[in-house]
C-alpha cells in the first residue's frame, strides 16, 4: 500500500451537522491530538486518562474560556482512525464550534479534508475500501433497504464475497503456475476440467453480482417512476393514495423529516421517486394521447418503471394498443386498471384478461393498492434477489466487476483455445488486479483521494 | 419547588443538528435509560459499566441491526440532567437517527420536549434558572460578546450577583423583623440610617444592572445600524470597507459560516446589523433629502444607531441642519465626514469643528475607519460597562429587576414616611419574590414550561 502524503499530521473537523443544536461534536485525530488537548483542557491531563473514558471540564485557549465540554478519549489503535483521537462534545453553537476548531488549528492541527478520518481508518487497516465506501453510503441511507445493504457492507459482507472470489482465483492461478513449472516436462498436473469448473463458477458468481447492481442502484438512489395515463385515469388520486398509505406508517420525529420537494414513496424499505410529480398534481401530465405514445416516449424512458394507469371503462382496443406500444419500446411498465369499483372487479378482470401482469385497483377506495405496491417492489427485486444477498450498490465496484467478468471470459477463451499457461497467467493477473482494486488491496493515491472526496467533512 | 408532571419517565431526542453528517448524537435520560440500553446494545451490559466510559458496539432492535455506535455512559447524579443518562453516537444519517429514536420509544421512552433535558437539570438542582437560560443563550451565541456573557452566566456569574442582592435584602428584612418583634416595647434596634444605606446600595446595583440591559440586548441580538446620507456620500463604499475589514479577520471553516442575507459586521466581538442593506447596495436608500429628515425618521428610529455619512465637501450649513434635526429627534447618531482624502484631514476638521463627536474618514482609502469602529463600539459600551461586568441579557430578568426596582422604591418611600415595620415587610417580600423568580427559587410550572419551550429539542 502507498504511504499517504501528509498523513502524519493532526486533523480536526466538525463531525456533526452544522446548525444551532443541543450539542456539536468536533473530531481531532493524529499524533498531536493529546498534546493539543493537554493545552486546551487544563483541568485534567487528557493524555494520561485511560482509553474509552469521558471527561467533563472547561476548554480554554489560554485565559479565554471557550466552552464547557465533554471530551471522549480514544487511544491508538482502538479508535475510528486507528490513531490517537478525541471527540469534543460542545454546546451546539456554530460560533463555538468555529472557536474550538480555530484553537486546535492554532496549536498545530489542520482542518481535515472530506472523508479524511475514514481515509486514515482505511490506511491504518481498520477498514477495507468497500467498508470505507459503505460508511458514506450508510450516512446517506434513507430507507430500510439502503441502510441494510450499507450496514451489511460495513460489517464486511461485501468484502467477504470479494475475498472468496479472489481466493478462488488465486487457487486457479496456483494450479496454472504449477503446470507452468513443469511445462518443459510436458506433463499436465492440473486437470483442465477442474479449470473449467472453477472458471464457470466464478463467472456465475460475478454475473449474479453484476445483475444485483440494478437492485443495488434502486436501493441506493431509489426507483424513478412515471405514472402515465389519460386525464380521467385517476393519476392524481393514485399518487395521493400511495403517499397517504406511506405517510400513515411513518412516525414524525422533529428534525429528522426529509425536506425534499420530490414525492417519494417508501414501499418495503425501497424508495420510489415519482418523476414529474408536479405535472401529476396539476393534472397536466397527460403524456399518453389518443394519437399514441411516441411524443412522450423520451420522458417515459427516463423512468425505471412506468405505471400505465387507465380507467376500466376505457375502450379496450385503445388500452391494448398502448400496452403494445410500450412493449415494443421495451419499457419496464406495469399496466394498472383503475376504478374497478365502478364496474365490479370480476367484470373488469374479464374485460382485460388478455393483458399480461395487469393489476386491478380502485385508488379512490384503496382496493388492491397493496397488490400494486407488491408488484412495484417485484419489478425491482427481479431474479429472486433479496436484501439478505450480497448486492452491488457502488458504480465503482460494478465497473471493476465488469472488468473481472471480461478477464474471466478471456481466461475461458484461452482454455478453449488451449493457449499456453504463461499467456493464461496474464489474464488471470488482470482478473486478480480488478478484484484487488475493489477492496483496496491494490490502489493508488489519486483514486483514494477521489473516493474520499465524496465523503462529508468530519467523517 | 413544585414537583414537575411526568418527570419520572424516560426521554429521548436527537441532540445534534439534523442533516447528513459524520455522526449524530441521541440523548436518552431517565429511570429506564439503562434498561432500554441493555436491550438495544446486547453485546455488553451498559447498566453495569462504570460511569464516564465509552462503549463501541452494534445497536440492535431484536434481530434488526440499527447501527454501529459509541455509547457514552453517565450515571445519576453525575450527568447533565442529574438522572441516569446515555448519549448514543451513531452515523449521521437522519434515517438512522429516526430508527434509533423509534427503537427507544418502543422500549418505553418518549420523545423529549424542547429544553426538557435542561429543565430536568434545573429540577434536579444541577443548574439554577439563570444558568439554564444561559445554556440556550450560549447555543445561540454568534459573537465573542454573546458567547462571553452566556458563558459567564452558565458559570454562575449572574446567579452570584442575584444571590448577593437577595442576601442583602434578607439582611434588611431581618433587621426589620427584629424591630417588629420588639415593636410593643417601642424600641428601635435597627438604626434607620442603616436601612437607608442598604436600600440605596441595593437601588444603585439594580439600576446599574437595568442599564446594562441595553448593552446586554445589543450583545444578544446585535446592534441595528442605519447608514444614511445623500447619494454621493459614499454609503456603499463605507459598507464594503467595513465588511471587508471584518471578513479579513474571519477564518472560514466549512459548515460553520453563517448563511444570513443580512449584512453583519463584527467589531470587537459585538455584532452590528446593517438594516436596509439592500438599499445601501443599490444606492437607493437616500433617506436624507434636502427637504429634511422627517420622511425617513420612522426608519431611522428603528435603528439602535444611525451613522450619518456626508461628504466633507458638502455645504456646511446643510450638514449642521441635519445634525440639529437628528439631535432634536433624540436619535442615537454618529456624524461621519467621508472623503477626507479629497480636501485633506486638517481642512476637513477645521470646516466641521463645531459638530460634536464627529468622525473623519475616507472609506475608500481606509483612513481612520478604525476610529469609526471604536466609536461604534463606544455607543454600545456606554456608562463604562465592559464585558467583564455582570450584564442583563435576558428580557425576563430585566422585567423582574424592574419589579425589584419598583419595590425598592416603595420600601424607600415607606422609610421616608416612617410607616410601620409590618407594612414595610410586605414591600420587602415583593422585592424578595422577584429576586427569587430570576434564579428560579420561586417559580411555577407554566412559567418553566414557557422558558424551556424556547430551547431546541435535545437540549
Amino acid at each position: 500500500m502507498n504511504q499517504h502524503i501528509g498523513w502524519d499530521d493532526t486533523i480536526v473537523a466538525p463531525a456533526t451537522a452544522p446548525g444551532v443544536s443541543a450539542i456539536s461534536v468536533i473530531r481531532l485525530s493524529g499524533s498531536l491530538a493529546y498534546e493539543i488537548m493537554d493545552f486546551l483542557f487544563p483541568s485534567k491531563k487528557i493524555s494520561e486518562q485511560p482509553p474509552h473514558t469521558l471527561h467533563v471540564g472547561y476548554l480554554k485557549n489560554g485565559e479565554q474560556v471557550l466552552d464547557e465540554v465533554v471530551v471522549s478519549v480514544f487511544k491508538a489503535p482502538r479508535s475510528y482512525t486507528g490513531e490517537d483521537m478525541v471527540e469534543i462534545s460542545c454546546h451546539g453553537s456554530p460560533f463555538i464550534v468555529q472557536q474550538i476548531i480555530a484553537a486546535c488549528i492554532s496549536r498545530g492541527a489542520r482542518l481535515a479534508k472530506p472523508g479524511e478520518f475514514t481515509q486514515r481508518a482505511f490506511l491504518n487497516g481498520k477498514l477495507d475500501l468497500t467498508q470505507a465506501e459503505a460508511v458514506a453510503d450508510l450516512i446517506a441511507s434513507n430507507s430500510v433497504a439502503s441502510h441494510k445493504t450499507a450496514l451489511h457492507a460495513i460489517r464486511g459482507g461485501f468484502s467477504k464475497k470479494m475475498k472468496e472470489l479472489r481466493e478462488a482465483m488465486i487457487r486457479f492461478s496456483a494450479l496454472n503456475e504449477l503446470e507452468l513449472d513443469f511445462s518443459q516436462e510436458d506433463v499436465s498436473f492440473a486437470d483442465r476440467n477442474q479449470f473449467y469448473l472453477l472458471i464457470d463458477e466464478l463467472k456465475r458468481t460475478v454475473s449474479h453480482l453484476l445483475t444485483s447492481f440494478q437492485l443495488g442502484n434502486a436501493i441506493r438512489n431509489g426507483v424513478s417512476v412515471a405514472i402515465i395515463g389519460k386525464p380521467n385515469a385517476g393519476k392524481s388520486t393514485l399518487l395521493n393514495t400511495l403517499l397517504n398509505e406511506d405517510r400513515a406508517i411513518v412516525s414524525e420525529i422533529p428534525g429528522t423529516t426529509r425536506d425534499t420537494i420530490e414525492e417519494v414513496i417508501n414501499i418495503d424499505g425501497i424508495l420510489f421517486r415519482l418523476i414529474d410529480t408536479a405535472g401529476i398534481r396539476q393534472h397536466t401530465s397527460d403524456v399518453i394521447e389518443t394519437a399514441g405514445v411516441e411524443r412522450s416516449l423520451a420522458k417515459m424512458k427516463q423512468a425505471d418503471l412506468v405505471i400505465y394507469l387507465f380507467d376500466v371503462s376505457d375502450e379496450k382496443e385503445e388500452v391494448v394498443n398502448q400496452v403494445f406500444e410500450m412493449q415494443k419500446n421495451n419499457l419496464n411498465f406495469l399496466p394498472v386498471a383503475n376504478k374497478i369499483d365502478k364496474v365490479g372487479e370480476s367484470a373488469a378482470r374479464e374485460r382485460f384478461s388478455d393483458i399480461e401482469k395487469i393489476v386491478f385497483i380502485s385508488a379512490k377506495e384503496h382496493l388492491h393498492t397493496e397488490v400494486l405496491r407488491e408488484r412495484m417492489v417485484d419489478t425491482v427485486l427481479q431474479d429472486k434477489l433479496d436484501l439478505e444477498d450480497t448486492i452491488v450498490t457502488n458504480a465503482r465496484h460494478y465497473h471493476a466487476l465488469k472488468e473481472v467478468e471480461s478477464s474471466l471470459a478471456d481466461v475461458k477463451k484461452g482454455l478453449d483455445e488451449n493457449i499456453p499457461g504463461d499467456l493464461l497467467a496474464s489474464d488471470i493477473r488482470r482478473c486478480l488486479y480488478y478484484l484487488g482494486e475493489i477492496t483496496g488491496e491494490i490502489t493508488n493515491e489519486d483514486q483514494l483521494d477521489y473516493i474520499f472526496s465524496k465523503f462529508c467533512i468530519g467523517k
